[in-house]
């Protein structure tokens, strides 16, 4: 297997976060964004979406999202077990992730990509160029303060995302709620849940990767 | 088991269309979108979110988002496989359907939420309201093109969306270039191959539902 990696942003730190709570060693190789290697010709030929992380199976199947990377490990490698252990449980994790994708990371981004002057005429990811929409970036500073709340309610009520297991979407809010530093927004004690949460996440060794 | 559907809106005509497929009778109840009945109290106690589908599984368990629901019935009931017969397909199945959704589902969501009179205000579903961005509608506009381009592409190669089996992909894909009319984009013979999948697609019975 060969795994597609970029030390800067943040859907391939999610797959990265994923395979190291696995205990999984993979080859990888970097990726530069900030040298703009993913739209490089070798790159596309891998994946014409432009799109980090890709892992590339032992068969050459080539997968290019993280909910399809995450899935295929955890068939194969079930123990640990990072995506739920009933059928309710599955859906759950499935939800939540997806949840936090939509509301959290899809507005962490929109504010970032339409605000941020390196990212002009980068407002999206992919092969086509877009321009920066200001308005855009307004609403998702909302969405992203709404997106906090969220999560600050949910883990009044348990101690991950989910439930009592850690789980993908852990990986996927906590990489996602760190990242809003690039939008200057922080975890604080305004959101004492989120917080304490954070904190633990944060001091996981795959955290630090 | 209850399944909380809306007749008029794409994304529980997604799980109306799995759950068809694969032989299921659930019961069902409808919530009118048009009446603002996902933001009455009663349904935000089952989805603070205001999201249709919902399914309500027999052990009270509540999944909100359509992969959750549809992996959760793919699991109860394994046959006919639509996510997948092997750890590559199942993990292809996931990503081409993340790939519709952001790439097709969202765009189309984001040009005629942001451009039809009716949504004034409601530029996001959920609890909170949102006002429209013109340039957003756009710049969406544009993408679903370029989503259509992805698609008529890829189905040069093979018959369905993943490969040789109709996978929920093509229930997603399908469920939102049919829903484009909203935003008067029709498939024409300008993509032949996604013409000949989306008159192959509307002719299942699952797609008259």
């Amino acid at each position: 297997m060969l795994f597609y990696d970029c030390s800067t942003a943040p859907s391939p730190r999610r797959a990265r976060m994923f395979i190291a709570e696995k205990g999984l060693e993979i080859e990888s190789r970097e990726i530069s964004m900030l040298k703009g290697e993913q739209m490089s010709p070798e790159f596309l030929a891998i994946n014409p979406r432009a799109t980090i992380p890709v892992l590339v199976t032992d068969d050459g199947t080539v997968l290019t999202e993280n909910l399809a990377i995450a899935a295929y490990l955890e068939e194969l490698h079930p123990e640990i077990p990072l995506m739920g252990s009933t059928a309710e449980e599955r859906a759950l994790v499935l939800m939540w992730n997806t949840i936090c994708e939509t509301q959290g990371g899809h507005a962490i981004a929109d504010a970032f990509r339409n605000s941020n002057p390196h990212m002009k005429g980068r407002a999206l990811t992919g092969q086509t160029n877009f321009e920066q929409i200001p308005e855009l970036a307004e609403r998702a500073f909302v969405r992203v303060g709404l997106f906090f709340d969220m999560i600050e309610k949910r883990l009044g009520q348990r101690t991950f995302v989910v439930g009592d297991s850690f789980t993908l979407a852990d990986i996927t809010a906590f990489v996602f709620v760190d990242f809003a530093r690039v939008i200057k927004k922080r975890v604080t004690d305004e959101h004492p849940n989120l917080l304490a949460w954070y904190e633990v996440m944060k001091a996981r060794p795959s955290a630090s990767l």
